[in-house]
């Protein structure tokens, strides 16, 4: 039996059977979180069960939830600062009876090597949709919840790079989204820690305008060759998702 | 009177009256060369009758020659290492009347700072067109002026991106065409000499295929905040030029 608590709510996720706990007053999943699971699942060489996949500032959790569906991997794991949603997301672990594929860790990414030595090098793929906002910038009067999910107050991107290469196997996937305007810090900072940007893919609201996400692939001691993949729409011209968009939350 | 030598021709450019001399042999423009010099000329803060630009690497000159007639500069400059190159652009100044705007100068551009030392930090836009294949790969078959033209046999991407920084003002622009391939390799050398990548635009044959060409807009000491414009497409889908690239070549 799971509870849930007061403001909380349960929803349906579209992915397969699962649920997800959340509390709409501090943070909800985004289009973001989705496509970021679909390019890591669809990228990623061969995700077998045996596959070892962590998630960074997991929030409540989505990412290693869509990934129980469109994977077959069953050592993933989501690391979360923050109690409330990390706690949310032990609950949806729980909810889902995916206890056996799926550990929530309440960690700072920062301790998470010198907690869980054993993760350093052993995991073949990372996934990270970090914070946008660097520490300075960005609105300060939300709530701290919000606050933390969207700027870099504790982890830095450097932070997340770092961590994701110490935590990767030689030749494991990074898997990030992340704003364009960040893109010169992304290369800079990977190359720095060995992780070679592999493939880009653009995130543009509808065809033809300005990125305003960007999906990145990297691999940990990989050759330099950059693919630029053609760009995922989102809406079309009326508004509705596309149909790739439709694919990618199923 | 400007002498034409055995085996070259004389195109028109379609640029206005500009005439260009080229030798089919070694090396003819390509729409590389168009696409960046109409991106630079759209996109360079303000180019006057004083804006001082330099090419680097510049062949057969064609981009000078069409920044005459896309901007209003009276001091535009075009560097070419090779002889035969060299002249050609040289005598198509003469050949368009263009001498008082537009010097052709034989060097180099790793010399260029110690040839011509009042250079350094006197120009408001670099434009380049370099090499995209690094020394070590590509077909080394070809003849000696098509292999220095498309392979760092001379000087690298990091050398261009380093003299480009040298010669250029305070907020001095520099615009690059490269293959997406090496665009970590751009963003990292940039950074390194202070040059930030501003834009990117990315160059794809055919709407949804994957980028074969980026454009690239860097600031001399520019705060980091990259936008990623929308595509430019070459091909409509039943083969002519788009829209967009037929202006290019006005």
């Amino acid at each position: 039996m799971v509870a849930i608590k007061e403001k909380e709510r349960v929803d349906a996720t579209g992915f397969g059977p699962i649920l997800i706990i959340q509390d709409p007053e501090e943070f909800c999943y985004g289009v973001d979180a989705v496509i970021l699971a679909d390019f890591a699942a669809k990228r990623a060489k061969s995700i077998r069960s045996q596959s070892r996949i962590i998630d960074l500032g997991t929030g409540s959790g989505i990412i290693p939830l869509i990934l129980s569906q469109k994977t077959e991997s069953d050592h993933l794991f989501g690391v979360e600062i923050q109690e409330n949603s990390w706690d949310r997301a032990y609950r949806s672990a729980a909810l889902n009876e995916l206890e056996d594929r799926l550990e929530f860790i309440k960690a700072d990414v920062m301790d998470l090597s010198a907690e869980r030595p054993e993760f350093k090098g052993s995991f073949d793929a990372v996934t990270c949709n970090p914070p946008y906002t660097s520490g300075g910038g960005g609105m300060k009067s939300e709530n701290p919840a919000k606050m933390i999910a969207r700027h870099e107050t504790t982890a830095s991107l450097e932070d997340f790079i770092r961590v994701s290469a110490e935590l990767l196997k030689d030749r494991g996937e990074l898997f990030m989204v992340h704003r364009p305007s960040r893109l010169v810090d992304i290369f800079v900072c990977s190359r720095k820690y060995r992780l070679e940007p592999k493939a880009i893919r653009m995130v543009v609201p509808r065809a033809g305008e300005e990125a305003n996400i960007v999906l990145i692939h990297m691999v940990k001691n990989g050759g330099a060759d950059l693919s630029v993949l053609p760009p995922l729409v989102i809406h079309e011209q009326n508004g509705g998702f596309t149909m790739e968009l439709e694919e990618a939350y199923l």
